[in-house]
């Protein structure tokens, strides 16, 4: 039995979801730089405020934190509470071969939780919406690390 | 010679000690919501001061820094410093087929030495303490890569 | 077809750029704590201004932040919303089975840019040249999780 391979399907299901929060989380490093040059503001680093083609109008007032870039960061942060969790234990939750259905559910679900508390993040929605889908997604790593260590040392 | 498969004592041994490190990162997540709850204060988002069932009582000073939540934030960030790495070079340490007692003391140590930074750092030990099990915890992690770069090259 | 295997040129590949990046890592915090211990400046935790080996003469200005100590965290933080990605994206990666040349380039190419935006940040030079390196990086891990999306959807 080999696990790691695409012919298996739960280990494709991994890697489709692994990429897509790979993409999530590069895309905004992105977001983060747009919204940097967009406002002009929220830079965090002396040697920025030089002028150049990203900052054209230097001003020692960019080097002030603003919610607008600010935000951004704190999605980043979040992601990064979050989805490499969520690569390592799902990784590992392949070899104790779940059914596949509940691997798809777990995996996918996962997927969709992050983009819903992206969109809330950033929509500014209330604190019970964001948090709703950090729940989901924060129990569906814990269910995984659980039924990991559950086959293995039981 | 198959060597990520449950079968293999050493990725069994990464397995566990994977899955342990996911519930660490994300129990760090809940101590931070525990923490915000319970002193109702170290909020990071504008929007968080609406009155709802999590913020009952809402108030801009909820917005300041402050030691007790801050000190999870903290303790996650470590987290993140160091434990990505370990799921990282523990992976691929497996596939150098390193002895099992070595594998199994250099991942359960990682493990150990967390769990010891942060309860060190929870109850606010002196840096000397906190520092000690981050170093060794680095030093692990640092060795597993050398030794893999050592494996692979020579 | 056995992908995770030293045996096959592509993993080795990965195994090599990773235990580089985790090397990175880890050898950036270090560089934190040797600029928090050779300035004695940008201490973080209420506990550190306690007088011992780490730190013999505290004073609580030792808590504010300075650029010297907390660039090497801000270094850390570009780390950690980069390397993560790749260890995850890079490691499926492999199980697309894409062409050896093709993989080197992107996964040595990877290691070179995060070296070279280490090297721009520490030197404080302009944001135009520390964010070229951060770009390729970034489009490196992007074009991995594409394809790899492309290799398995179509």
């Amino acid at each position: 039995m080999e696990y790691y391979t695409p012919d298996n399907p739960i280990f494709a299901t991994y890697m489709i979801a692994a990429a897509l929060m790979g993409l999530k989380i590069m895309g905004q490093g992105w977001m983060t730089a747009y919204r940097m040059m967009k406002s002009g503001s929220g830079l965090v680093n002396p040697e920025d405020i030089q002028k150049g083609p990203f900052n054209p109008a230097p001003d020692p007032a960019q080097l002030e934190v603003n919610d607008y870039t600010d935000r951004s960061r704190r999605m980043h942060r979040n992601d990064l509470e979050n989805i490499p969790a969520f690569w390592a234990v799902g990784l590992v939750y392949v070899a104790i071969a779940p059914p596949l259905w509940l691997a798809q559910t777990l995996m996918y679900g996962f997927v969709v939780m992050r983009l819903g508390h992206a969109v809330s993040y950033a929509t500014r929605q209330t604190h019970e919406v964001r948090a709703s889908f950090y729940t989901v997604g924060s129990l569906i790593v814990i269910f995984m690390a659980l039924h990991v260590l559950a086959a293995l040392l039981f």
